[in-house]
């Protein structure tokens, strides 16, 4: 049941239309000859992958789940034939360096690959969305050796990759960790301890797993400050790249979960395990941030592709399921009953749904993009302005998409009914799978708290300033035009209110800090509408310009960006009371009284 | 795993101290003897019963689910004794006509039940809840040949009922029924059709089950007005009141759902099925009503007893659980790590699902109070104005608090971090379990219509103004006092603006009756704050007076009323604006433009 089919028009709208990638891709020289063309055609591909390959896939893991029998994890039936077509047609390779086999393409392809895999099998993506984070770790932190031994393999898909920082009594709080890691006289260390929570730990898709290990040398310091990296495979490489002997590191077991169940959620018991160094002693979360922030962002896209789907199955019911008349009067007198589409309530769901995944799709193809700036462009000003972008954001990018993400499905699932409640229908999974976005990776309050902790006050709202200008050129740009002030007016005014917010929490936290962790989460929805009224407003400027053009496109784009202004944008208006009402609501009472 | 315990002193608070039952119960006849230590009494029976015997059974209920075999549907392990048990005890007598073998209380005892036994267990408690339903539409409707032989038989608890609305092609459009019931020579009728989700529709628990079946009579006008309400039992009833020959009403299939799993949700197929007649011909949804207003009570119950038992949860584990550092200093020093209830977003979760169990308790209460006095006050102006506020307010009491308990159960998941995802920590099944209170017995869209169409601008604001007056007259009397000003002025605030927000509806419904679809969900979220805040402000009234009394419980209860007035009563501000930002954002896109 259900469907899904790539949404390559809005995707060609966002990165040509509003980015104009061709353009920005000719400042940075890796990228200088790679045209709309080759991005539309790769999009093309990947979408056709996805729908074909994985989407059918979908439900028939979550209701099989992975098993486990002694250590081994076997993955739901087909997962591994589509691995292999995954592997086989180049897509791990995408967005990797050509030094190891990679194709070189810009980050933001990849984005939209994953976007599309995670509409179609988020369980599923997570097998090689880890591995891509896995590859930019020791791509970046990784020695010669590390890379020689493990790039090629991680870009060819042959292999794959986890993280490995939880552990049962910590998982926000990585300074309590006991992991250790014993120096052999070889230059390597004897890793021993328990992770538990690792995504994809244990499978039968690839013939060898890197995991990325959090552990304590030995006399480490307490804290975050005594946290160390390590690469320790499942099979020790051999000298030509081949696979030895099985390494100490085994799947105790694997979690039964509310969703995601076609990945496999693995304890992985470390004993004695054979590990090499990534990048300095005790720097180990330095090294690890690098995959912590691919996967926030890989997160985000969890979240846009949910929402996109969702979206696209509960328009699809609604145009065809028949339920009442419209209040207005029939509109369908040739049938029993109206299409509940004409029912405002039901536009109001599906127009969430099309607001949050149209808005998270210009908001995180953006960043990714600045990723690609950041990394590759030829000013190095730019570069440092597109990094700060990306710091600055990052949270937002995790925590709004994948709270939207939950509401959307959940719209989807309201859609249907009661036939949204039932299994085989298939929205009850989509609201499951999106339950566990808002927790792992930093749960949605931590994001908050390093948006506004870390992020803005940390620098004295520095990098907020460079987003704030970005806006108010825009702002300054459009707002003399009579044709966008219903755009322009709430966008400068929610942008105040912001600013003026982050100053008053500032002035708070320095006579209490824990100000900042009252204003946090309202503070980050707030931030993340001014994000999407920004990019709503110039998609709104795009849709103008062109509405003449005949083109139904630019009609729904307009009227969506005015749904987005009208009917979500003002949550603000509760979150920045929230968030104004500080600290003593929240502490008054000691913990023994409630 | 998990814990719970009924919260007997803040029900007891509620009832006692809030409402003063024992005062509203002298001016009722037939309750007239019923005193406070009675209702506690028993209250704190029902409360262990929920606690000891069906609490132990949600999980695993939750793990084995139904199992249907043949038309037979067999219940998880220990249902079937835990049932047993609860009819030996005699609940399901407790708020029935001792005519029939009733207890005669009041039904806010029957309330208070109901609350623990779906925080204990939600899918077990369906099976005696839909009986009650059954019994309270045959003792209003019932012919005396169908009260002597069924009402006996649901209060003793050796039947069972159900209601069978649903088809295939229609529910919330009940006027699109198909089944049809053939009248017979000696009155009885011959009904054939399908319904699905039939909640509780086949199970082991009882040795019988009356069916309240919806069909139509050969003939009937088309839509709403031509459709019967019919008694149609799985074993037709000997003279004697025992089991006759299986009835032609059979289960074809039971659902595999997102929660509940433990209820079966059965696929009913009648073939001939012999049935009687229910009420008035074609007057079926006048005689359903009466079950489905006391079923929608019902499911905000339902509401409440999993924001109770998530909260009691939720709060245990944040009181262990060690993890990182308050931002204002260490809380903990002797241990490695802070538990993480002193961290501000935490208890903004926990506060949260507090607010929202012991408001919706009183309010809930409140009105299970009212419907006794609609149906026993001794004056009947009480009577007819207690029947207006339970027909104004029960759309509120469905959707708020089902609302709000999904909200309240999914902060609780999140407190539990990674864990909260991990089925045998038992907190994403309150999630789960949760999702369907928002769609069955009229999704809350439907209710939202009901409460702004039917029951605010339906009777031009008549019944409303009574609840103002209620309202009004609190804030009259409170607001003159210097500490109530904290909880009046909001109150007060909020009242006038959904005031305004009605009329101003009112006008535009003139226009296009589609702008009440277009406001009504947000509307139903202002209504429900603006009963939440007099609650809230009531309950702070007491615990003012009360807090010298060095008794933490005020002490507490203060510290929720604040909080709820400064971190949800703000929700208000967002909804009004969604609101009034009208219909025209929802309905300028074609259909086929989305």
């Amino acid at each position: 049941m259900g469907q899904y089919a790539a949404p390559l028009r809005d995707m060609q709208f966002v990165l040509h239309e509003l980015l104009d990638v061709e353009s920005e891709l000719k400042q940075m020289p890796a990228y200088a000859e790679i045209d709309a063309d080759t991005v539309n055609q790769v999009i093309e591909a990947a979408g056709k992958f996805c729908a074909d390959v994985i989407f059918p896939l979908n439900q028939s893991g979550d209701l099989e789940g992975c098993h486990w029998n002694d250590g081994e994890v076997t993955t739901p039936k087909g997962f591994k034939q589509a691995y292999r077509q995954y592997v086989e047609a180049g897509w791990p390779a995408l967005a990797c360096n050509p030094d190891f086999g990679g194709q070189g393409l810009p980050r933001f392809v990849n984005n939209a690959l994953f976007e599309m895999a995670n509409s179609a099998n988020q369980a599923w993506t997570m097998y090689p969305g880890l591995s891509h984070g896995a590859y930019e770790c020791l791509h970046t932190h990784g020695t010669d050796e590390q890379k020689r031994v493990y790039l090629a393999k991680l870009v060819s898909g042959e292999w794959t990759g986890t993280m490995c920082l939880t552990e049962p009594h910590c998982g926000t709080d990585l300074g309590m960790l006991r992991t250790k890691a014993e120096p052999q006289a070889d230059g390597t260390y004897r890793i021993t301890g328990t992770k538990i929570f690792i995504s994809s730990g244990e499978h039968d898709l690839a013939e060898n797993i890197v995991h990325l290990v959090l552990a304590r040398l030995p006399d480490a310091p307490v804290g975050t400050k005594g946290i160390s990296l390590f690469a320790v495979p499942k099979f020790n490489p051999t000298a030509d790249g081949g696979i030895g002997a099985r390494n100490g590191i085994k799947c105790g077991s694997i979690e039964h979960k509310m969703g995601i169940h076609g990945n496999s959620t693995c304890v992985m018991n470390l004993d004695d395990a054979l590990g090499t160094l990534v990048g300095e002693p005790n720097k180990g979360l330095n090294a690890m941030f690098v995959m912590m922030n691919a996967a926030r962002l890989g997160v985000g896209m969890q979240g846009l592709g949910l929402t996109e789907v969702a979206y696209q199955n509960s328009l699809a019911y609604a145009r065809e399921r028949l339920q009442m008349r419209s209040l207005s009067g029939p509109k369908a007198p040739d049938k029993p009953a109206d299409p509940i589409i004409v029912h405002p309530d039901v536009r109001r769901m599906l127009l969430t749904q099309k607001a949050y995944a149209e808005g998270g799709r210009a908001f995180s193809y953006w960043i990714a993009l600045q990723i690609d700036k950041e990394l590759s462009h030829e000013d190095e000003s730019v570069r440092k302005d597109a990094a700060d972008l990306v710091a600055l954001l990052t949270p937002i990018i995790k925590a709004f998409l994948t709270d939207n993400a939950f509401e959307s499905t959940n719209h989807a699932l309201q859609v249907f009914g009661g036939h949204g409640f039932i299994r085989e229908w298939g929205m009850e999974q989509y609201v499951r799978d999106a339950r566990i976005n808002m927790i792992y990776e930093g749960t949605n309050t931590i994001q908050s708290l390093d948006l506004l902790g870390r992020k803005v006050l940390g620098d004295m709202g520095a990098k907020m300033k460079k987003f704030g200008r970005i806006v108010q050129d825009f702002v300054e740009q459009e707002g003399v035009k009579s044709e966008m002030q219903e755009f322009i007016n709430p966008l400068a005014d929610v942008g105040e209110k912001l600013q003026k917010l982050t100053m008053e929490i500032g002035m708070k936290a320095m006579a209490n800090p824990d100000e900042i962790g009252a204003a946090a989460v309202p503070y980050l929805r707030v931030a993340g509408h001014v994000v999407f009224a920004y990019f709503w407003a110039r998609m709104a400027r795009i849709a103008l310009d062109k509405q003449a053009n005949d083109d139904p496109f630019y009609k729904s784009k307009l009227a969506t960006a005015r749904f987005y202004f009208a009917k979500l944008l003002p949550e603000t208006a509760f979150q920045i009371r929230a968030a104004r009402a500080g600290v003593k609501p929240l502490m008054d009472l000691e913990a023994e009284l409630f």
